[in-house]
């Protein structure tokens, strides 16, 4: 069966569904974003996020086709582009969004000066195809992930690494493998506690939530065979920027010999090192409550780097839709290809 | 103005009474405890937690006295001997139980064989010189810690060292220091969100609350002079076991050159190494709520060690009543005294 959050971005004839993973799984919620801006707010809001705004970006900017549809082709093409803007910049650290308007527009413009019906089809193909290839890469990421697991695995993982973890559990599920795992609960928005959480608990993993604090815990006890975390991002150089908390528990994995594999389906070019990746800082107040309810003192500021940078020291592999790299041989990923 | 947790478990003629810091500071109820079962209670039901039990076990063993009024002599001071197993065994990891109950059972023998109010006074007595004792202690282990940081510093702590924060405050505050903190919440309980933020603002001080998570990123930033935390106990060849999160703290801090400061009023002597202190186990879904409220899926466990053990490999120092010693050299704490 495949998981809720598998498919939990859709796009209908009245607009894009998203999920509110907000509150999932205590609810289960579906916000309609009916224009581009709906889609680029609640992305910001935070109803989805991890691979989700992935999608969500793809089929917002068929939506964005469709409101362009009685636009002559230049003004059609035009307003592409501000949606394809509004959306990149949604949330700046991880590069999917700016892939998934790449491969819409990139459709788009092979079809050619267009409108209409026909603008719309070429988008939609182009969000079929980025949508495709995503999910195939995601499948390849996992396949190599699950092949560095022993047999019998316990594994530790912090957030919420979405398709990049189901894929590690299908294959390990396929080649016999029994993992069961340990995952934070991740503050503020809880997305371990309940979303991952929730997920492996679907697929029939034996599941255990900790706190944030207890990682280190847990990694210097000896339970842990491996540290497995999405990586929202990774430098040509190997630093592998990711939710807050992976640092921290990259550094206690290296302190207690666990293997840290951090999962991307590719280093990015554009960021040869991790000044060039922005990190996005979140309104301080949102560490102040949990799920709603106010949990700080009320006489206190809060503070919110929604992602840390894990330097390549702590890192021991970077697992790729191509295979797995050692964090200083990422360059070998782009080998052969024209760049 | 002394802040209220600071004298927030009182001896009153109707009982223990104790400030109930499970939701502190959005309430301010008190829990009165009739019966040494129900101090007992209490301390195990989480009503009061860090220094706080250490008082409670005080007055507890007062009421003990009171409860044994009636009795011969030897029946009251077996009466004691009781109260004092069953409260000094409601948490295990800290050995300040153990000191409390010493304290009193000291001045009860001292006096000889009493009943009555005679030995009502001389257990009061004893409480109130351990509640005296505790106090001055934390004020020098308070005075050598704030002579440790800068003139302007940034302290990070975690969960909540009571007496011995606020007595650091107060001394860098006498010295003309100006502090700030960031606090980590510490779940599952939010002692840092809740009992740290609210008491540093009610001294005046400058104060940042983030998650457990984002420990290791505020440590990498370079913005953070000292990582400062209690040790629910030190043994004596330098493990320092403390709330769970403050291993991942000091390793991070370790990795990033930032020092770690383990405040203790003495390393236990009956604690050779950390094979030698018991780690608390609390109850694991505890972790999977907060606040009351469930906050993990729905179909997983949790899992909750209360407490971690931070190798001297990554202490800078451990500050005590006698002053600042390094790790390896906490002997000498105890030179020249009797054993």
């Amino acid at each position: 069966m495949e998981p809720v959050l598998a498919n939990s971005v859709r796009l209908e004839a009245d607009g894009v569904h998203v999920l509110d993973r907000r509150d999932f799984p205590f609810e289960r919620n579906w916000v309609r974003c009916e224009t581009v801006e709906d889609v680029a707010k609640a992305i910001e809001d935070m109803v989805t996020q991890s691979s989700g705004p992935y999608f969500a970006v793809l089929w917002g900017m068929v939506l964005a086709a469709r409101e362009a549809g009685a636009l002559p082709a230049a003004d059609a093409r035009a307003h592409l582009g501000r949606a394809a803007e509004r959306l990149e910049n949604t949330r700046r650290t991880n590069n999917h969004l700016r892939k998934a308007v790449a491969a819409v527009l990139a459709a788009v413009d092979a079809a050619g000066p267009t409108t209409g019906t026909a603008l719309e089809a070429a988008a939609l193909a182009g969000a079929e195809a980025g949508d495709e290839r995503y999910r195939s890469r995601s499948r390849a990421l996992g396949t190599s992930t699950a092949a560095l697991l022993p047999d019998e695995a316990c594994v530790l993982t912090h957030c919420w690494a979405d398709l990049y973890l189901t894929e590690t559990v299908a294959a390990a599920q396929r080649a016999g493998k029994r993992l069961r795992f340990i995952c934070t609960e991740t503050r503020p928005y809880l997305q371990g506690a309940r979303l991952t959480a929730e997920t492996l608990a679907e697929m029939g993993v034996d599941t255990t939530v900790i706190t944030d604090g207890m990682g280190a815990a847990v990694l210097s006890s000896g339970e842990v065979d491996a540290l497995v975390t999405a990586g929202d991002r990774v430098t040509m150089d190997g630093h592998v920027v990711n939710k807050v908390g992976t640092l921290g528990l990259a550094v206690a994995a290296r302190a207690f010999d666990v293997p840290f594999h951090a999962l991307v389906q590719a280093p990015d070019r554009l960021a040869p090192t991790a000044a060039d990746v922005p990190i996005e800082y979140r309104d301080g107040a949102e560490v102040l409550s949990t799920l709603g309810r106010r949990t700080a003192s009320l006489r206190v500021r809060g503070h919110y780097p929604a992602f840390d940078v894990t330097p390549p020291r702590f890192v021991t592999s970077v697992v790729t839709d191509r295979g797995v790299y050692a964090p200083d041989q990422l360059a070998d990923y782009y080998l052969g290809e024209q760049r």
